[in-house]
């Protein structure tokens, strides 16, 4: 088994929202797709350790911002790499209420979406939901994971290293290994400092995580 | 509802085959998303129209061949506008045998994945399953949906037209219009001849739908 295969995988990349109650809420995700036409369904999956997963389980609704090439790329650290438990994301980002939910401003099209069943998948939830409403905000090109890795990162996807392909590499000396969870970058050392930034994406030490 | 929106979501292009019993069928998808990485599973979504919906239903295991920019088109046509009930597809395709599922040769990378969770989601079914093994075939450039219809079909994904963005449209005339659902061209006239060829990426009359 060569876990690389999972990279030439292809997704866009999406800011998933949710509204607790007064307050809004979002992460940062891969894995969307459309299911059905009619009625038009998307599902999404979400990791349980992200707080919007548990305010999308309560409300039973999530809204979908589809980022584009030109959208600022600061919008992936702010909602991919802080924790809506910890930091209102929005205070920095332009975004408006749509069907009581929000959505970027910044972005290709968005999507309110109404959980109508959800499938337990380990560490992340599968939900499936139909489309309530969705409108285009710009023809700039969407951004492909693809794209985020080769172009924003200014590395090849090929030569990205990542938690999956380091892991199976044995350790070449008995110093921890963490790697940035964004761009693939591996610091060694006895363990990382929590002022570290990545010298890659410019990620906090927060992005980073141990190879075990 | 501008849905339009839906083709700014970012796909790959898969094969997802499987075995009824001594026969590999197949059909073309583009929703296949990795859900977890521990254990590693995969999601995909399948039209229950589709004969390989029915054999993944029936013996639970599935194969996704991932292609790339350099893999011939004509996979395409032949596993996406044939229907295996009536085509032996792979009497024209290069392929081999993992795990007891056919997978393509001519790709990225495949998987082989043992259906644990399903749900029914009306016109598909999303199968969600585990990696029983992968590997990467080519460091070629992972096909994506954008770039096939873009480069492939030699037309902008901007302009393309499709059923959702044409059927919201009002009939330009008492004809009736299908469209080809490749490519989005638009055939009118009282009824579609049985032999027609999409003049634009030469597809039999299967793959048009009538607007409704």
């Amino acid at each position: 088994m060569n876990k690389s295969a999972f990279h030439k995988l292809s997704y866009g990349v999406y800011a998933v929202t949710a509204q607790d109650g007064t307050r809004p809420v979002g992460c940062i995700a891969n894995s969307a797709m459309q299911i059905t036409s009619n009625p038009p369904s998307i599902a999404v999956s979400i990791n349980k350790d992200n707080f919007t997963h548990s305010v999308i389980q309560k409300t039973k609704n999530f809204a979908i911002s589809i980022l584009s090439e030109q959208t600022d790329p600061a919008i992936i650290g702010t909602f991919g790499f802080q924790s809506s438990r910890d930091a209102d994301k929005f205070t920095t980002t332009a975004y408006e209420m749509q069907n009581g939910l929000p959505v970027l401003q910044d972005i290709c099209a968005w999507f309110t979406v109404e959980v109508t069943q959800q499938m337990d998948a380990g560490t992340h939830t599968v939900f499936l939901g139909t489309v309530t409403d969705c409108e285009v905000r710009s023809n700039a090109t969407p951004m492909t994971y693809a794209y985020y890795h080769a172009v924003l990162k200014g590395k090849s996807p090929k030569a990205a290293p990542t938690y999956v392909e380091e892991s199976e590499q044995p350790a070449v000396s008995s110093k921890n290994r963490y790697v940035c969870t964004i761009c693939g970058y591996i610091y060694e050392g006895e363990s990382l400092p929590t002022d570290f930034v990545c010298p890659i994406c410019k990620q906090p030490a927060s992005a980073f995580k141990l190879l075990t």
